[in-house]
């Protein structure tokens, strides 16, 4: 057998990174906000007449054609048990760029931010080392979201890709929450220090309390690290963080769900921080907490 | 056809209703938790031999004989994809009484701590409104058991029953944290407000910060109210409740994961209390918040 010419088998390889490079949304929720994400590649969207309804607004917003197909024979290639609700969309995954990309970015929007506007809290971003269940993720990127943190960084492989069911469990987050992925964490962390960051890794056998450590760098850019739930963070990771904390349990006992950990220390980071930045906050603000030594 | 009599039938509902209380447990963590809990009936182990030797002490601590089985064809009657891991344990659904045997159960455990064990804080309960999904309720009562709740309740219906992927969800907590289903939602908080108990419902429209509202209440038991991801609280128990509170995005866009907003209400809750009853508190004890108006 002759063979093939050098040229097609680049055709085949990039078609096939093409491929792979495509992640099939799923549910009203999800297909939705992808439709409506100008930073979205769309390429395929598979209806039933039911959702094209519903999504019709989204739909002519992204000036995409659907393909509308009976409900009976939903034809999107779908994990089993999928639960899409009529509605499936081609994309590619977002390009966010590099770490340096969201933190330069973030400054660009400072600078052009109108002043008096209330002081800029400094960068906050999650990272994640081998937690690799979508929905865990899904969540956390709605957490990261809801407060304010610049990026949710993991690594290339042993992680959360991109998915449908990533994106279904981030409900429309995913399409805003900048979510990188780095082929090294360790050294994400010595970049991240050098720029000036905390870094706080969560585990539960360490002494001090996420609290206190959080209130000691409220002023500074800070890196939150979370491990997968029962082995933690990695030995690595372990002596690369500043410090190591914990969420103290005031039953004594018991272990959060990760993405409810995530959640947590991302509030107190957010609550500590927003009540230095505004001192005397006004009426439709939190009241701020003043924390103090033991 | 001669109708059956009537102790037959009664047997027959009787067995029929013994079933339905039947709920399978499975995986190695639920399994073990299980075994190892003194308050749970257990009716029959399924076990691999190799699930067999990494529960032998739970095994044995329990007194059970187990049913040793192939792992290929591992025969307990799980939902498929269940992720098992070779482990299967029926089990009745645990009693924990009503909500006055919990909170006098409660009572009792003060009056027989010793004292000089620092102050009681008062009762924290959470109240699920139509929360359905077992991965959430389960991480529920994980951040419930972290932080010291004395009790979940939800309602008897349009609730997530105590099943194996509540379970194993739960990841342990299910065979700890006392888990209440009630008839009637509104009742219940009527019932909780005649205890003393202050009632903040979660609301993404309310104006009142989480945080405010927790800081005026500290001193007194507080319950908790979480309504479904979507729908949120049904309209009467919003009016149920004393205040609608809501978590404010930092990042002004964006929704919680519903456990994620527990965790983030109860750790709020926890840190507050706990701030009040340790004033001055000692090294390893996280630093007191002082929460002021704005």
């Amino acid at each position: 057998m002759a063979r093939k010419p050098q040229h097609i088998i680049d055709r085949e390889r990039l078609r096939k990174a093409e491929t792979r490079r495509s992640v099939w949304l799923f549910g009203l929720h999800a297909v939705r906000d992808a439709l409506l994400n100008p930073r979205r590649e769309r390429r395929r969207l598979v209806v039933t007449p039911n959702a094209a309804r519903k999504l019709a607004d989204a739909i002519e917003a992204a000036g995409i054609v659907p393909e509308i197909v009976d409900p009976r024979r939903f034809s999107a290639p779908l994990d089993p048990g999928s639960v899409h609700q009529g509605a499936a969309l081609e994309v590619a995954p977002l390009d966010w760029g590099g770490l340096d990309a969201v933190l330069s970015g973030r400054k660009a929007e400072e600078d052009t931010a109108p002043s008096g506007g209330g002081a800029t809290r400094p960068p906050l971003v999650v990272l994640l080392d081998r937690v690799t269940d979508p929905h865990n993720v899904g969540a956390i990127l709605r957490s990261a979201e809801v407060f304010g943190a610049d990026a949710v960084i993991a690594t290339a492989r042993h992680a959360a890709p991109e998915t449908g069911a990533l994106a279904k469990a981030a409900s429309g987050a995913l399409e805003r929450q900048p979510y990188l992925r780095v082929r090294n964490l360790a050294d994400t962390i010595d970049r991240l220090r050098d720029a000036g960051f905390a870094v706080l890794g969560l585990d539960g056998a360490a002494e001090t309390a996420l609290e206190e450590a959080v209130a000691e760098v409220v002023d500074r850019p800070l890196a939150i690290v979370l491990g997968a739930e029962g082995p933690g963070l990695r030995q690595r990771t372990r002596e690369k963080v500043d410090h190591l904390v914990r969420i103290i349990p005031a039953g004594g006992f018991g272990s959060l769900n990760v993405s409810n950990a995530a959640a947590v220390a991302l509030h107190v980071a957010d609550w500590l921080r927003r009540s230095r930045a505004l001192p005397g906050a006004n009426g439709s603000s939190p009241t701020p907490p003043d924390v103090k030594e033991g």
